[in-house]
């Protein structure tokens, strides 16, 4: 850590500033200029709150030089992460991932038609959801366990994996004997009981980020997950909260290479929830494999227009196949490609 | 429901919206302009997605007309909700009511301190966490029970009721017999398990408007509680993320009177979380009450330097009594009084 | 224009609004619903400002349906714009173009080196600034125009054309007989007397979106630059500011799908702005080609580490070589091509 | 500043990074750690760029120790700043300020009428534009050197000052004769060409916020008027542009004592954009005044409803009188006082 003191801070407030600090258990290294004086904090805790020093008389600044997360970062496994899944599937490798699927379950018929076709066009995962996390308490909730089961039929029947959104740690034993993937929705980033109750888990977590969360609170909410010893967490980009309104997010594409850049663990984007129109997802599904993406999460139904959830931003078939010819274009020009 | 057609479109677009708006059970007002068609849509449901009109072809724009939530808006009770808590608090009415303390109850001496002298200087609630959200995984997570036991003694033995957070489902039985209010964290402002395991509780509840949370889904949120029977829903406005990083956010004062015109519940400010600053939490719980607020959730540390939990954000005792003396002198300007 | 009443709207309120609005020479059209009065007001100015309607009594939301731009609008155009420049180069059309070049002209050795080297690699337009906005007021400010003529010399020699940054007005004909296309900056975009003055002259204007812009007010600011006759205007994306910070802005890539659907008019993308670190630029720059760009702007230096500014964000030659190489795999995916 | 480097650095990569400081012409300070090295550089120059550093391999994180601004800065003259204006009016003083009148001089017998009116009730300045910055091309664009006149002349009547807004270098010698203080709009805060001219100027300046402007570039631009010698700079935070539309803008009300603590300028607010809505004014403006704002700058109008600009702003007579009641209460809470 270093504190920065104001150019005109007195030699009795910098010496409280080092009294705190020795108190607290650091080493301190003392930078006197011409017009400023900088103390380097040596041995902070990774929870240590730099807001303490922040507020004390005569200091302009402080910065903290650890990462406040350790096994989430680039440093703890630096040639990256590939999560390794059934039938040979590998998020993080060579090949990139498709995970494509209705934003719920809602009937057999339905969810078998979708799974045929996306497992035909490419697609590795199967995604719907069984609980929905809905804005009003009037909308349309999901199946339940029912929806698991055609869930996992679904895909059996045209191997493909399947993740499906679990929303509270109460859901988590039910869900294991039905899915590949646990999803955590953004609603549920700093659902910290989720998170803990996640890393008892056997299975990778495909952990979305939160519509107003920053690159270090995602890289924290999956250090959730692995300090309890579940090192499978699959990072997802799915768009962030500005003031632009003519999409429902802001796919924040650029998130990608910095995620690369901080972290060990693969990102996938979400260009559905990252739009919220269906005629937006396309370009920028394109868009996120070009800039590196490990893999999409797609939504794509049979029925549009008459979906329970989110068919605004589903995709139709023709679509869909459209797109995955288009990313197989694109995947050998960042050196990757697609089944 | 208004859908707008965009200048160009056909007669044959104009039909097919039609049809799928009767088909959705809509009764449709064609309006046919010079340049443009304007279809108006009654009998919407609560949980209708307006993009599913809106993706179709020649659509330009569709209005809701009607608001999401019903229970929770100004319209359902017109004149104001008072929430009445025990020994004669009320929040809503003409006093504005300070809860204060600290972040996280640490020990039995350091509550009892805050306690009795946030009773002396005019506070009607002791607020503690028991239970804390830490971003971090590695940070102090609170005492659970015993440090409600705690906050129960110190809160009785000083007049005091109590506030304090709670974080999963699974707590909810446990904090009843301890608390008066309970409070749903920002970051659990959407995780619709807890708020519906609240709608069931026969306590008010205070809802924190999450960081990036609009006025609609913040009243939704209360919907959810309110719809499961629970009337007694106390929002509360503690920052909004935004690009300025010179506070820890910004707290929206302006959503106080919006909120106010918007709906019947009470609402307050925490300027404490609303900058994450001590010197800069006076001057905004002073703006929040000049602005209507309800009440303040300020805290209030007996040794703020020695906090575990944000002690850069918490008053100092004389830093407490400073305000509160200011805020009898602002509150008769909004037509209100303080203890 | 729509006019939504609240639901308990009184008779008298709706007579006040529906007199204002045919005192301001509307037609109006009432519909009577069971809870709620909806009123179609047709015939409105495009600078009517709908928030007069909205604080009327009564009034619970106004909904614009016409767009406040005509001359931008995808409408007035629906084949699109093709901006047709020196040399044959053609902004819009099949080939995706490349402007290429310091961020500031340093010395004629300097912009000769890089002229001649993004020209070999497939670069159309040489860019560079003379004139530099700078936030603060002790920086580098630029060669003024000596820089110009030396702009124009390296573009000459190497075949390239010449886009440069006008800030205001004063400087338009100083500029005009060295530049091909003149640049609104993104601090400019809102600067209406450049904007008026730019759309008497003769040469495209490339305006940047502004850093908090919406898509209609950068619509609105090209309208400007199209009322005064001049129709070849180039839009730019170069992000937009958010809560995040890893990134020195946030790439709104969506905006280039966007703009498509409302204006025929062509867009770039600035990913070297739009990131602000040199190590992002060509991840981003491949998602923009990736979601529809008609070309890009980027900043190559010669020696970044020794540049007078922006050096941070500009590519070394060996970078833009590959990202060339990289762009011309992915252009056949959206059915383009790249000199 | 401080440079930290990331935890596997190398030595080769720690060599590089101070070859490149000393170059640059900084004394260098090493620590090296258990895990990491950290560079203090002594000497940086105030328009360095510190991503200059944070680009080189190796580094994690560059912060900048000193302030880019001076002359701005609290340092400058920690005392505080008082504009001294002509009638005896001094903003950042004892007393409050205000300036209100329409957003627009339209006619002789409206600005005359809101002169006389505002005078009456404790106005010190009159507002009004004659030159108006419009977002679409086809709005009213004031009255130009005309509306001055009648300006200055309803002033003189009712012993006002007079504020009026500048929007380009080529207005400034017409103005000065007419206008007390110039005012830069919000969109012009960057306008660099315009602030130089400013600081040629021997009258007040009053500098609006941009909306997405920080703290430190609102601080860089009041810097180059200063640098030009016009050290007489007012600041005002007129609201920013966040997610929430509820408010046209989102009034930061914790900018006022952010700005009190980095500089030594009066700070106003601009309550009536920043929210766009008469409805919501008076709360805003009672909230800026107790969170220690010099003054106000408001919109009133003598009929709202046929203002030909920001009618929907603008307070009626009554409102502005009620809001000078409450003011005058709220005042002496923060030891101010009101004319």
């Amino acid at each position: 850590m270093v504190v920065v003191m104001q150019a005109g801070a007195s030699e009795g407030q910098i010496q409280h500033v080092i009294d705190r600090l020795v108190a607290l258990g650091f080493d301190i290294h003392r930078s006197t200029g011409a017009s400023q004086t900088v103390l380097g904090a040596v041995g902070v805790r990774p929870d240590f709150d730099t807001r303490d020093v922040e507020v004390l008389p005569g200091v302009r600044e402080v910065v903290r030089i650890t990462q406040p997360y350790k096994l989430a970062s680039r440093a703890f496994r630096p040639e990256g992460t590939i999560v390794e899944l059934p039938r040979g599937v590998r998020i993080g490798g060579n090949e990139i991932v498709v995970a494509a699927g209705p934003c719920a379950v809602e009937t057999a018929e339905q969810i078998n038609l979708i799974a045929e076709r996306v497992a035909q066009l490419g697609a590795r995962l199967l995604r719907g959801g069984a609980f929905k996390p809905r804005s009003s308490p009037y909308s349309f909730q999901g199946l339940g366990e029912p929806g698991l089961v055609l869930l996992r039929e679904a895909a059996d029947k045209n191997g493909l994996l399947v993740v499906s959104e679990v929303m509270d740690p109460s859901q988590v034993s039910l869900m294991l004997p039905y899915v590949d993937v646990l999803q955590v929705g953004a609603r549920n980033m700093q659902n910290y009981h989720l998170l803990r109750a996640l890393g008892q888990v056997a299975k990778p977590v495909l952990l979305k980020r939160g519509m107003s969360a920053t690159m270090e609170e995602l890289l924290l909410s999956a250090e959730y997950i692995m300090s309890g010893g579940n090192y499978n967490v699959i990072l997802c980009e799915r768009g962030i909260r500005t003031f632009e309104t003519s999409t429902r997010n802001t796919l924040d594409i650029a998130a990608i290479p910095v995620i690369k850049q901080l972290s060990h663990l693969p990102i996938l984007a979400d260009p559905s929830h990252g739009t919220g129109r269906r005629d937006k997802v396309s370009p920028m599904a394109r868009a996120a494999v070009a800039a590196g993406a490990d893999g999409l999460l797609l939504e794509v139904h049979n029925d549009p227009e008459h979906a329970l959830s989110d068919g605004a931003q589903s995709l139709y078939f023709d679509q869909f196949a459209q797109l995955m010819a288009e990313l197989r274009m694109i995947a050998p020009a960042v050196g990757r490609c697609l089944a």
